[in-house]
């Protein structure tokens, strides 16, 4: 295949991929769901982050989530355990998730999403492809955690452009590894000036508060 | 695009990437040039494993190494600090390096790549992937720390199965962190069972030694 051809066919899966996203963010609209799409490594603690948010908000707020996962329904169940409603969609081997299946998890879920909700949609663990896949959400939140090093921002650029928000997780780590927060704000005020940090701990709950904050205003204001 | 057209799109690019992995593994083996393809998720510790074990074993055998990241000269600077000749590949966004990658930095680099060498490859830090992309390495190396979670090989099977050898980094953080050693072994051997395991840590250097005799019996039996 020739370089010109690779990218046109790059760019009809782009262009498609953002078609049914638009679809699938009008329907949030229509429903007022605010939508947040989770991306980070894997193992950096996406689940763990929502199995705390969950419990500790459902009482305010309904919940639904979507797990994006190669293999297994383990993220699912492990959300199941709060007592809210998880959709497993397994990508049998695909890098990300892309807005299509985001439209066949509605098609399937669409009496348990409730309107005035929120969605949360927990991405593949992969800090580059899923950048480039626009799902309808209406946030990006992209989580690091202090074990990967604080130069993720310059090696994982894409990421951190495309994000609404930087969650620095595991800070409860920061004794036992060589993380400079500082410096690693500054690496990602370099490559996205416009995007919010968060530093918490999942696991001694320091600063979930402030995440909860963030939750509640932008689904309000959106 | 139809998915019978994608499907084969796809087999076109694998088609031709694994001709170009032949051509690399046949310069690699007329020179006796013993290759390691390192793969991981971003910030697993890929980066200061080559830095201590270079620093170790370059009396002993002569090195190159050729990194791989979406942007910066970071690693292949850090590299370069232990003496060790280095050549950096940037993806320009690229969620992983190919064959032809590889073939080009050998078209460079082809003075600097002595015979009867050990290359190691440093990948794009994702867990899926370059899981799909042989580079015409001899053994790959899959690495994930203690902090990921011991659940990674049964979540990011492709990866664990086209592995030769796995190395479980960060022991020294063990205590800190929710990581059954015993239950990830388990699923390591769900997915594949030949895959070896070496659990170490960079940081204290324990167990360093089971990784240097591995690499040296594999250089020998190359």
């Amino acid at each position: 295949m020739t370089k010109a051809k690779k990218i046109e066919v790059e760019k009809n899966v782009f262009a498609r991929n953002d078609e049914i996203a638009k679809q699938n963010r009008e329907y949030f609209d229509a429903n007022n769901i605010f939508v947040v799409n989770l991306v980070s490594s894997p193992g950096s603690g996406k689940t763990t982050l929502l199995e705390v948010t969950l419990t500790e908000l459902k009482e305010r707020l309904d919940f639904f989530v979507i797990e994006g996962d190669l293999q297994t329904e383990n993220d699912a169940n492990r959300i199941r355990t709060t007592g809210v409603q998880a959709y497993q969609i397994n990508t049998d081997g695909g890098c990300h998730l892309d807005s299509s299946m985001i439209q066949k998890a509605l098609q399937y879920q669409k009496s348990c999403i409730k309107k005035n909700s929120v969605l949360f949609i927990e991405n593949v663990g992969n800090l580059v492809c899923p950048s480039y896949f626009d799902l309808g959400e209406h946030k990006r939140v992209v989580v690091i955690s202090v074990t990967e090093g604080d130069d993720k921002p310059i090696k994982y650029p894409n990421m951190f452009q495309s994000s609404d928000l930087c969650i620095i997780n595991k800070i409860d780590l920061l004794e036992y590894v060589d993380f400079d927060i500082d410096r690693c704000v500054e690496y990602v005020k370099q490559v996205n000036s416009k995007l919010e940090i968060i530093t918490l701990s999942t696991k001694t709950g320091e600063n979930m508060g402030k995440w909860y904050e963030w939750i509640e205003k932008n689904q309000k204001s959106n």
